[in-house]
């Protein structure tokens, strides 16, 4: 963890979860970032990240809705005016939603939004960051990749491997994984193109999480959202040039697509 | 092919390409289908399969768009009157869009449209005719699961497979290919869920074949219309049980998700 050094992140849907604990554990680094961008849909309603803030000065409340072209470029727009001519490091497309649904009950209205959500977001992000990504790399005297130099993460999850189907006794939650499919897929792309503009891209499985997301249903998720968050913390700052484009959970074991 | 006996079939978007050639072979076979749906965006302007409704009775043209519930329902609704009282063995989800789009260019409405003609299609269309395909399983004396009995066959794309990311030369293309990707997805949880009701589910990759869509850019496909059907066709007569939610090429290779 002490090579990781971070200049600038950035994580999506930072109002709780995951999200949340990223921003927390980033800022409580011994090395902590000089910016932390955490946006979230209503940054009012927001208390534990105005908290944060209000201890934190290098911590960015932003608004951002995801399947939403404008906030995004306006989110792109802030954290530009913020970084006054730096790059940004560390993307996290970390929001996304889950729907109960069966093969029975999915309705396009469904598919739509997930997939908007939890494939189109990530990718529109990484269109409106990618100057600052590039600017991050260029700007960087590291060789090879990494994501203390300029990396793309897209939390995914091992529902969306289409070899393993994981957590199917949970439900089959059909628009969620073929959302994640396809966000891996996304990555994939990202890997192939971004790779030569000196930026890492991965799609990072968290592990079954206690949060929201994590406890719906009747079953306990077995993992707290801080052990989850450190682990990913660990893998990100192993990541190099060889893992572009890879499928990893929060222990760093490669997993199949 | 002497042992794939299909009492019924429907194709979706049989207006040309590959579900035009479907729907000609299987009108050619020695044993022909009692019932050839061939499904449409528009029936008045398809010449070819009007002129191959001229000669044969059991060819039935439906009008049907993928993207809209409605219509869904409607033609299984036209497709059961027909049947009366028999079931539907083989659903092809062969209609589907490409946009030469990169990650640069890549807009939410070109995800939104791509995706839900390629994957939400399949998906309420496998829906609204799984009471006709059960039917056809259970009226039949076959064990195991079979494309003769009941199947439900996705038309995917290699470009699809995230692993080999085949085709990059002739284009990014990411909304088709995260939408390939979620197909594989959808077909992998419809073997698991339909595998339980007699059900074979597939998804198959017809070669990059001399359509509208596999001539598309400078580069001319390599394989006929004819060939890759009769592939295809030579694959789904061999399918049985150990491959219900694979994804096999029109030769028979499975392929990595
Ligand atoms: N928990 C698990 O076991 C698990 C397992 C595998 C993968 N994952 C993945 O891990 C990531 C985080 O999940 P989590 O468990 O922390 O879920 P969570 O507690 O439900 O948090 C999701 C966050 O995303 C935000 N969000 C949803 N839609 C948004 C939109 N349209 N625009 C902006 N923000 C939006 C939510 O905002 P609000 O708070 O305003 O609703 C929330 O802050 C997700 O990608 C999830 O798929 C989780
Ligand atoms: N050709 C290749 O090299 C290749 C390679 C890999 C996979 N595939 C897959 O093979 C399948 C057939 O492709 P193809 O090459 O035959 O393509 P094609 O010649 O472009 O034919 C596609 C058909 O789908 C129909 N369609 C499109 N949107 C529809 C909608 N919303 N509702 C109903 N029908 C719709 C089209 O109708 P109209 O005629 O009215 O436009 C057309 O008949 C596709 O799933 C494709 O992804 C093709």
């Amino acid at each position: 963890m002490a090579g990781f050094n971070v200049h600038s992140v950035l994580v999506t849907g930072t109002n709780q979860g995951i999200g949340l604990e990223l921003i927390k554990q980033f800022l409580e680094k011994s090395n902590p970032p000089k910016w932390v961008f955490a946006t979230c849909q209503d940054p009012e309603g927001a208390q534990e990240l105005q908290n944060l803030a209000s201890r934190h000065p290098n911590l960015v409340i932003v608004a951002l809705e995801v399947t939403d072209p404008a906030s995004i470029k306006a989110t792109a727009a802030r954290v530009e005016e913020h970084l006054k001519g730096s790059g940004l490091n560390l993307l996290i497309n970390n929001a996304a939603i889950v729907r109960p649904t069966t093969l029975e009950t999915e309705t396009l209205e469904d598919m739509s939004l997930v997939y908007t959500t939890n494939v189109t977001g990530p990718l529109l992000m990484s269109q409106a960051f990618l100057p600052l990504l590039k600017k991050a790399a260029q700007g960087s005297s590291q060789k090879g990749l990494s994501c203390s130099k300029a990396a793309i993460v897209n939390i995914s999850s091992e529902g969306g491997s289409i070899q393993n189907i994981a957590f199917w006794h949970l439900g089959q939650g059909i628009s969620y994984r073929c959302s994640k499919a396809a966000l891996n897929m996304l990555t994939k792309c990202q890997s192939l193109v971004y790779g030569n503009d000196g930026l890492l891209s991965v799609a990072v499985h968290p592990g079954w999480v206690q949060t929201d997301m994590g406890n719906s249903g009747s079953l306990q998720a077995p993992l707290t959202v801080d052990a989850s968050v450190r682990g990913i913390l660990n893998v990100l700052a192993t990541l190099s040039e060889t893992d572009n484009g890879t499928f990893v959970d929060w222990e760093g074991k490669v997993l199949p697509w």
